[in-house]
């Protein structure tokens, strides 16, 4: 099946954002806490959270400040601070309500049995039970222009993981956290296994194929 | 189990690049290819492919110019355009290879496994075989400062998928094409199915929890 960018923009509205949203590949299935000024908390789903660099430990994530979650924006805005919490198994369903736009100043901690939880210092709140929780440290962020959305670029303070996803080598293994993937904009995966290599050297070149 | 930053930029390399490169949750699993003024086609696997939105259908990814995979940026400069491509079950350990830094001008297509192929006017090779293959116009970059990576813009100019991913309603079905999702660096995690929900709206608030 081809579909030209003239196909592509001639597209019904939900069949081209079902499609694009899908496009990409896997996502990462996040939910983003934060805290306003008023105490009020917030935790969103997101699905464009990505690795910038280990060293700073760096992660960003897109956001688009003209539609909802536009109270995600505001209160990194002003606290500096926000958490990062993966979504597993058993909080899929709750995970995704909070793609609802809710009209009145709720918190969606209390619209869904996600409950949640606090470490140390940190005043935004994390989602309890998540296999992998980040206090992160908002650092700069970039307006891009040709689309009109934010990109958000942030630093790990403080990382909290399960011990049972934890290998000695440091690679937390999201299968065993059942940890979820989004494909598309609705629809969630969680993978039983997966399949590690080594690290790749050149090949000798008369070896070739 | 807790790091705090301290004990993160502490860690013995390896493990630190492990958990970092895990802590974001599941990534997206694509092949980037481009072509050199001189015809020498490039082939590297990406783990940043990240939807910005539909409309135009907009995808970034993320690079690091001062190491590996600088061809792919060369040439996506030089010539505008690349291509995206779906990691899927069959081409997994030959994808994976093409992180390996080789020091010749050599196309990873000549030393693994992947075929490249060839739609319509588009220069940059596509890999053959995937479910779902994308040509990519270069819109924008944007240098990151505080972590020194370059974030590419781009929009869909086509897009081909195998019919057998594509729903009805526009959603592409990446557990039927045994699409890839990365874990960390060097982890290939493929779903079986996935749960869909509905486009979540409000609940009456007097039936909160």
């Amino acid at each position: 099946m081809h579909y030209t960018r003239d196909q592509i923009n001639n597209l019904e509205k939900i069949k081209k954002i079902n499609l694009i949203n899908s496009c990409s590949g896997y996502k990462s299935a996040n939910l983003i806490g934060t805290i306003s000024k008023e105490g009020i908390t917030n935790v969103a789903v997101f699905s464009s959270v990505t690795h910038l660099g280990s060293n700073p430990p760096t992660l960003g994530f897109i956001l688009r400040p003209t539609t909802v979650p536009r109270d995600t924006y505001k209160n990194i805005l002003e606290s500096g601070v926000f958490t990062i919490n993966h979504i597993f198994e058993d909080i899929i369903e709750d995970a995704h309500h909070t793609s609802a736009k809710y009209e009145e100043a709720i918190s969606e901690f209390d619209i869904t049995a996600l409950e949640d939880e606090y470490h140390n210092d940190c005043i935004a709140p994390f989602v309890k039970g998540s296999p992998v929780q980040m206090e992160m440290k908002f650092i700069e962020e970039y307006h891009i222009k040709s689309n009109n959305v934010i990109h958000i670029i942030s630093e790990i303070k403080n990382l909290y993981v399960k011990d049972y996803i934890l290998n000695d080598d440091g690679f937390l293994d999201l299968a065993k956290g059942k940890v979820a993937a989004i494909n598309g904009l609705d629809a969630y995966a969680i993978a039983d296994g997966n399949t590690r290599f080594n690290y790749q050297r050149p090949k000798k070149l008369n070896t070739m194929k």
